[in-house]
């Protein structure tokens, strides 16, 4: 008998530590996956670009579908199948067949859990409202596209509201008011995307504003009101009167999927998540978890964070395949990469912003430059503006943010990099990028930005 | 009496430092500045982007011109003004004034040399002709570009030949083909862009051609023939017919303008180029040096070599600048970082080559892989093909080449700073690098190239 891996959750997390556990076990490993849904290794990253007519079908969505990973690797993949309950002890799931609707234990050798995220939902009245809508499962995508698409109702006709201001909430945004609906953002912090300093974060309310967007800041819902005419009123503190909606979508952060790992005994932490150690093993013996279940590590602040994104999920699930396949691979962290494009608006950011300095206990400078994404005589050169922050005594970059038109936010990457080797901002100011005019222009903005943070350190005494 | 700095050279590499030097000692040094040319700080890069079409105006490619200079920083630009020799003894130039037709002699005590390159001219037959042009000054370009727009000649009818295929003579071509030029490329290489792997060269001729580019490789120019019928004869190792060309350009490189230097007992390195130390000092005290004209040292192989990129002047220089205000900073060096658009192809290289990691005497692994630069679904996807090199022993990455469509060849920086940093490629793969549909897949080609790099190791038993 071979040994049997049990892999829960058919996304990221989970398909790719199963095919890479395949990859290095080819022949003595049997390979079960419980899939809830109807879909495996779909991006829940391009749901926005479906519903703003970018991607044109929801099976566009879809990486590999359940057929592939049988067929080519193996892998016993069960749709509609749930798993209710983990013993540890008689290392067996407990899975609800939704199709066949019966149960039954499934027993395992190695357990693999990748069970992902759910929306935040606040225990708000009426936060269950048949049209209050989250934007994380290819489910959740079917909804919004029929409401966009649906012949009974004129999307341009249509009020949605989002709740939240996060990357989600603003694509989600952008997405419906280019179908024509007529879209607000409300928001409880002072700007939208509040994982940016304030000074960028108004340069996107901004753009959504010229957008069409209607952005309410620090205002938090109190209370979703069903109306029975298909409108929801949406009640928030700044008082009446409510928005009118005829669609809400949650955008308020998502936390970990971890009850049943919790309930099994495993050992959780930061917001809830399971926690693991490097190679992505819980605190039970032969038992991983990766992905938006599970914390990680934040390699900047030395801190252990809740990252629910697909790169982290990727790579965890990964790391931990490998580890089930026999190899060894550790997983070293984040630095809270994140990148997102908002009405022509490109942003991204990395390592730790101004706040999360000051939470992080970091003396830092911080710099801001202007310049332009191609050679400044060059068609197409577009604005972009850099932000650093560098730690006062060592010198070390430490985080950076990054707004600007086509060709502005990739450039993070280079940033993100330079942090994770732990250079200097003068280290940086030598780095060999490259230059020709339609690309950059001679000092590419990431060096103008590390310049001006050397010189900022070195005003500071700490040169 | 201020001390006085003179500086040889109006460009990146000379104003930059001026400039610098400026900024630290804003009372007490009088800085002269003599160029030969009547530009200062122009972009020698933007020239086949004028010629082809994309930049309006030569005006344009000047970043700062000589009264800014003046105004700005009180620095005493001289134009039209030629450093004959060198007294170090003495602590003289001895200037020619070709507006005035004058020479004199002007004493300096802190000299900064950076007098550039120039085109390669080896000794044929007939390169001197008159309508063979060099593309390197800003008095190249205006012959060029009068070429091409002429009211004498229709560009349509004219037959262009670039002898040599590295960066610029492509770029030269394309330009050429865009104003409607029947356009031939000569080289002696067996592909064109020799810089790059033959795998990756191969591909970029074929786009050239496809492009309605004739390209000729390995092939060499014996002789330019001048017929006086306003056509050049340009004979090749090929044999008869020879190539008939209205107007020829030398895109076969060039070399350091370090003849006033050596003249002047300084010492000099690879290809002649000036020697400096890391802060820009040459062997003679109180002289500087910076940009085409110098060595630098390559990260990468340990070895002084001789990069003539305006990056790396303006780096060059800022450090020069820096130094002679009185401050400390050093130029580290290159890691061979370089970049350039084709005919809708973007190509770019960083570290060493397969055969410049043999020359070196690394062991090494190479590893292709084809991605796209957005994710597969998103509209506006590319291709996208990384090769990436790292040493078996310590697994460090040591050399990468992308080639691909709009948005590939940037991410090139991304790899520049891992090898700068001297991050392994197994390092690389855990890189926190920013994703999101519109500008990358969940895993960024750079990741997926790092991941089979890592892996390639691991099965040379280098893991």
């Amino acid at each position: 008998m071979p040994e049997r891996l049990v892999v829960i959750g058919g996304d990221a997390a989970g398909m790719s530590a199963a095919s890479q556990a395949r990859r290095r076990r080819p022949d003595d490993l049997e390979i079960v996956a419980l899939e809830k849904g109807s879909w495996t290794s779909y991006s829940a990253c391009g749901i926005p670009y479906l519903v703003g007519g970018d991607v044109a079908s929801l099976d566009d969505l879809v990486a590999r579908s359940p057929q592939t990973f049988r067929d080519a690797f193996r892998i016993d993949v069960r749709l509609r199948s749930e798993a209710m309950a983990i013993d540890l002890d008689a290392r067996t799931v407990e899975v609800r067949d939704h199709e066949h609707d019966r149960t039954y234990a499934l027993g395992f050798d190695v357990l693999h859990i990748a069970t992902g995220a759910h929306p935040m939902r606040p225990p708000l009245p009426g936060i269950d409202g048949a049209d209050i809508h989250g934007v994380q499962t290819l489910d959740d995508a079917a909804h919004l596209l029929d409401h966009v698409t649906s012949k009974q109702v004129d999307i341009r006709e249509s009020r949605v509201v989002i709740v939240g201001g996060g990357y989600i909430g603003l694509e989600m945004a952008e997405a419906f008011v280019r179908r024509g609906a007529d879209t607000t953002v409300v928001t409880s912090t002072a700007q939208p995307l509040n994982l940016f300093d304030p000074d960028i974060g108004e340069l996107v309310g901004d753009a959504m504003r010229a957008h069409g967007i209607t952005v309410r800041c620090n205002e938090r819902v109190t209370t979703f009101e069903e109306t029975g005419r298909r409108t929801t009123l949406v009640h928030t503190d700044a008082g009446d009167p409510p928005i009118e909606a005829d669609l809400v979508v949650l955008g308020m952060g998502v936390g970990p999927n971890a009850g049943l790992a919790r309930d099994a005994g495993l050992a959780t932490g930061d917001r809830g998540a399971i926690s693991t150690d490097r190679r992505q093993r819980t605190s039970a013996e032969g038992v991983y978890a990766a992905g938006d279940c599970c914390e990680s590590f934040d390699r900047v602040t030395g801190r252990r964070v809740y990252v629910a994104l697909g790169t982290v999920a990727n790579k965890q699930g990964r790391v931990a395949g490998i580890n089930i396949g026999g190899g060894y691979a550790t997983f070293p962290g984040v630095i809270g990469t994140a990148v997102t494009k908002l009405c022509a608006l490109e942003v991204a950011r990395t390592g730790v912003s101004e706040r999360e300095a000051v939470e992080a206990g970091f003396e830092y400078v911080a710099v801001t430059i202007d310049s332009t994404t191609r050679a400044g005589y060059f068609p197409g050169t577009q604005p972009i503006r850099v932000k650093m922050l560098a730690e006062k005594k060592s010198g070390h970059v430490i985080g950076a943010q990054i707004i600007g038109q086509e060709g502005a936010a990739k450039r993070i990457d280079v940033i993100a990099t330079a942090i994770t080797a732990g250079m200097t901002a003068d280290e940086m100011t030598a780095l060999d990028l490259s230059y020709a005019p339609p690309f950059a222009p001679v000092w590419d903005p990431v060096l103008i930005a590390a310049r001006k943070a050397a010189e900022a350190l070195a005003d500071a005494g700490q040169a």
